[in-house]
């Protein structure tokens, strides 16, 4: 483990965020987390960047040079459902989409409290038809998320069933928050070594997305979903992160609906570790095995 | 004049954008772009923003405290049609509604080349439309922007008439980009005393803006528009930019249909210096006018 990477990413989310994020204004907490993704850096290799719209649903897509323009990976960025964005993930979705060889569409899901659950899983399923209509089959397509995005991206799939549309190819799950009643155990047993994520904060963050409805919809917690027939997982989740129940038991309950799922469970890395591809070498360790799940699942 | 200060400017966007700037991919300057606003300091003055789509247009909404909330100021950043952004503009927007004490509008109109000529105007209209319908009277509503959004806002205004829409109660344009072909004399006259603006560098966004279409479209450059009937007009120009004849041509053309016009032409400052009010004490001296104007035509 490299202690000393990880210290460096800590760092920097400290000096980003000075101190409780949660004491800021939403649009300043948002505006650190877009300067805190548009300064990390991007790949070395070539990819180009441009703006769609996907049925009116905003977002960023990556080319990168020499990729399969017939494949495509949805991303959903993470955030509580508050904050966050493509550009706030901008490094990150390039890194995969470079590695993976194939076009990335990362949307700007409507987000809290502007907009209340179910925007952001109506905006997914957008640009999941959207992707359709472009041309993409659905077993060219892979459905990805960090975090609420992760979320967000196991809700796609029930959401798909609901819709009577085709699951994707795969889906990669990134510490994804799946139950927004926090009523896994690792929110007491890691509540002490996680540095980034409190339960205190998901809470807010849970009330300001369902505004006083329900935080079981299987749409918005697809933990208490109707697992069976979802697309084949590869979930990557850090054991030092309260947030690990959610995949621990997702995995499981999926499992058990007969889902092909894949897990893994990084040795002390903390919530969504990846994204600090630059930074931390278990992050790019973890990128090769999300590219490696793309091409399993794509061809 | 603050010599100083400008420097400081003229030092910032060299930094920032690193040499020349349309030799770096499009994504490239677009997050330098927005990097650079978010960097710029906001207004100590509390303003709550948020995100809102304007049938499908994205942007961000500012509200400073104790604003009128039934007033509305429309903006279009700049950038050539092809990079700027809300996020880039924030600071600007913010110092603009918290000076005006009104609500201000920053859309994510479409962008070139994904986008061409008429998306941006046709984002604008719906952004205007859809302030009508959320119950801003016209007579409530300023429109706004600076360079390529300053030329974009002064579209808009003859694209009302075509809708048969009513005109707003004022327009401010900043160093607006009205003329797509570059004809006026200040792109000979200025030249060597720009810093910031080439005129083939502006050939070359007309042309990834129109796409093979009329650079002199009526709509596209607002210069070879009728202009009569159009809302009162407050343009702020510098007298050391290239694009000055575009501010100076306009006005005279506007008077001449009869449309009430301001203009001030700044000595010594270059293009949208405003923008910089953070660093810049004319700057923070064109703002001033901008909120006055503001406050005349809406009461």
């Amino acid at each position: 483990m490299s202690k000393e990477e990880l210290d460096i990413v800590l760092t920097m989310l400290d000096e980003v965020r000075g101190g409780d994020l949660s004491q800021k204004p939403l649009w300043q907490q948002r505006g650190e987390m877009d300067l805190a993704g548009l300064t990390l850096p991007m790949p070395e290799e070539p990819v180009d960047i441009t703006q769609f719209r996907a049925y009116g649903v905003p977002g960023l897509k990556f080319t990168p040079e020499g990729g399969a323009t017939d494949k495509a990976l949805l991303y959903m960025h993470g955030g509580g459902y508050v904050i966050g964005s493509a550009a706030s993930h901008r490094h990150f979705v390039a890194r995969l989409a470079v590695d993976a060889g194939i076009t990335a569409w990362s949307i700007d899901y409507r987000l809290a409290p502007e907009w209340a659950y179910p925007a952001p899983v109506e905006d997914a399923v957008a640009a999941y038809r959207y992707l359709l209509e472009q041309g993409f089959t659905a077993d060219n397509i892979v459905v990805s998320g960090d975090s609420a995005g992760g979320g967000l991206a196991a809700a796609l799939l029930v959401a798909l069933k609901h819709e009577g549309l085709p699951q994707p190819a795969g889906a990669m799950l990134l510490s994804p928050w799946t139950d927004l009643t926090q009523s896994g155990e690792s929110y007491e047993t890691r509540a002490e070594i996680d540095p980034l994520v409190k339960k205190v904060d998901l809470d807010e963050m849970a009330a300001t997305y369902v505004q006083g409805g329900d935080l079981t919809a299987d749409t918005a917690s697809p933990l208490f979903a109707d697992l069976s027939d979802l697309a084949p997982l590869y979930i990557q989740v850090g054991d030092a992160e309260t947030m690990l129940s959610d995949s621990l038991r997702f995995a499981e309950k999926a499992k058990a609906a007969g889902v092909e799922v894949k897990l893994d469970q990084y040795p002390d890395m903390i919530h969504i570790w990846p994204y600090f591809w630059p930074l931390l070498s278990e992050a790019r360790e973890a990128c090769d095995k999300l590219s490696a799940f793309c091409k399993e699942k794509l061809g």
